[in-house]
């Protein structure tokens, strides 16, 4: 949650004249996105367009070959009616510009705040508009591996060592172990397409029940639509530590995914092993960071995930009955 | 420049119920104020009203005691049409409310961006502006002791402690030499009002030339206007290492606050020894800044005062000519 780039209002009112959006009005860089500069742009125009819009520098982290994918993705899904931000082009037709040395892009501001205690109906809402992204990407022609494997999840953490786990907690390198056996019971028959495959609450804007945006598609890529729900599942029906399973809120997310797309019966009987593979991928890049970060910096937990892992290790298909 | 505070969607909402603003549509935390958390808050209204916000969660450095002056001096200044942010008062009146555990205040969204690179055009607006505050704040009837007069900020340099100055810099320790003059020199008989004291251009909203708010009045408090002025000055104009003085840019500052408070004799004659104690100012807490932050945390140079310090020192009258 930063700006990690510091860039001069003269600067940013040049770039905004780049696009057809009226004057910059207003620049607020924002505390969103881990690894990127945002701003919070505001401009005046005559010709009643929208005068809001997000303007992301893309800092490290990212590949900046991956990005016309990213952006092409939003503008697929926005295209399809998704709830999910456009890109803006510049007066040339480019979503992709350079400012201070750095890959930039204007998208459209979308209303909403994040949930931070989802209920059930924020749930459902969130699971049906996922399964519309699911639908909408059939036809994306853009491919993109996953780069977070179980088997990539795993070396992650065979990486750190064992010790280092250890170090973290007592309980982590059970990880190791258990990462075995989900590399070796993977799926690799279950349906696909180009999936969001990080949609925490954080990456969600919602007004009330309904969503009014998903964003942060920087992990999209090729997968399992049956993993994209277990990611979501792991992330939406928690407590923060990973401590208290909702049943509510999981049971809304797996049904308000089937109002739209019903899951198949071997999708069913893989969410168990799909959602302890989430598990597995939050612990590896959490302990990763973790032990990247410098002194003092503020970390995420990864033991808040082996409870998960924990949990659906433990609770078989029950988390997923949609009620 | 960071949000201090994590604050839930549900909290801000059930907080912006409790004024008559609209419901709540946008919360984004901004990378503003040194020392408070701030989001910039959308919302939904029928009546026509504004419909833009910041909300500011007061964290550390800033004595809960001083918030009713700092906000009653917003309203008072925004009343006499000044370009400051009011207060928004909530249902019961208050401007004032506690959210967790911390003092909150909404207050009115203004549009602009700080300059970066201020031109002669614009040193001129905000020399302006600050004039109409203290001929608006005349008769603000709070008052409010300054807490960094010369002789408390020549306190902090000792405290810091030669060697420590040294190894900051070599040419830090003759802060503590200078300063011994500017306290024995300083004026108590020139003409008296609020002040902002903090006028640097990230406190400064803008629109091409025109001033649209003078924000942050954290530092706000009795004192010469002059030196109010001289503050401004230092901040300006100069390259942000304090190497290069532009004259344009200090001659229309000077010259655009006389449009509106013409300055006496005993003034302009005191404005180079003000500037200085400025710089001893800013040299001051720049150092214990400097001296107290963690390894690798961003630190603003001392010794970007030091160098403004020698040049009001050697330049004598000439900076303050308003051309």
């Amino acid at each position: 949650m930063a700006v990690y780039t510091s860039l001069g209002s003269e600067t940013l009112a040049a770039l905004i004249a780049r696009y057809d959006v009226g004057t910059l009005v207003s620049a607020k860089g924002i505390a969103e996105g881990i690894s990127n500069s945002n701003w919070l742009i505001e401009t005046r125009r005559e010709d009643g367009g929208p005068t809001r819009f997000i303007l992301t520098l893309y800092e490290r982290r990212i590949d900046a070959g991956d990005l016309p994918y990213f952006l092409a993705l939003l503008d697929h899904l926005a295209a399809k009616g998704c709830a999910v931000p456009a890109t803006i082009p510049d007066r040339d037709g480019a979503s992709l510009r350079t400012l201070a040395g750095k890959a930039a892009a204007l998208i459209a501001f979308l209303p909403g705040v994040s949930p931070s205690q989802p209920t059930p109906a924020q749930a459902h809402a969130v699971g049906a508009a996922l399964a519309r992204v699911h639908l909408a990407a059939g036809d994306f022609p853009r491919r993109r591996a996953d780069a977070l494997t179980p088997a990539a999840n795993r070396t992650i953490l065979e990486r750190c060592g064992e010790t280092a786990l250890g170090a973290i907690d007592p309980a982590l390198p059970a990880a190791l172990i258990r990462s075995q056996a989900i590399v070796a019971a993977w799926p690799n028959d279950l349906p696909r397409a180009t999936i969001h495959s990080d949609l925490f609450p954080d990456n969600v804007l919602m007004l009330g029940d309904a969503v009014t945006g998903l964003i942060d598609f920087y992990f999209a890529c090729d997968g399992m639509m049956a993993y994209d729900l277990a990611v979501t599942h792991s992330a939406w029906c928690f407590d923060p530590q990973g401590r208290a399973y909702d049943p509510a809120v999981g049971a809304h997310l797996v049904a308000g995914y089937q109002t739209v797309r019903p899951l198949l019966a071997e999708e069913r009987a893989a969410l168990p092993l799909l959602a302890q593979g989430a598990c597995l991928r939050f612990t590896a890049s959490r302990t990763e960071d973790w032990l990247a970060a410098p002194p003092g910096a503020f970390r995420k937990d990864p033991m808040a995930f082996m409870r998960r892992w924990q949990f659906y290790a433990e609770a078989g298909p029950a988390p997923f009955a949609s009620g």
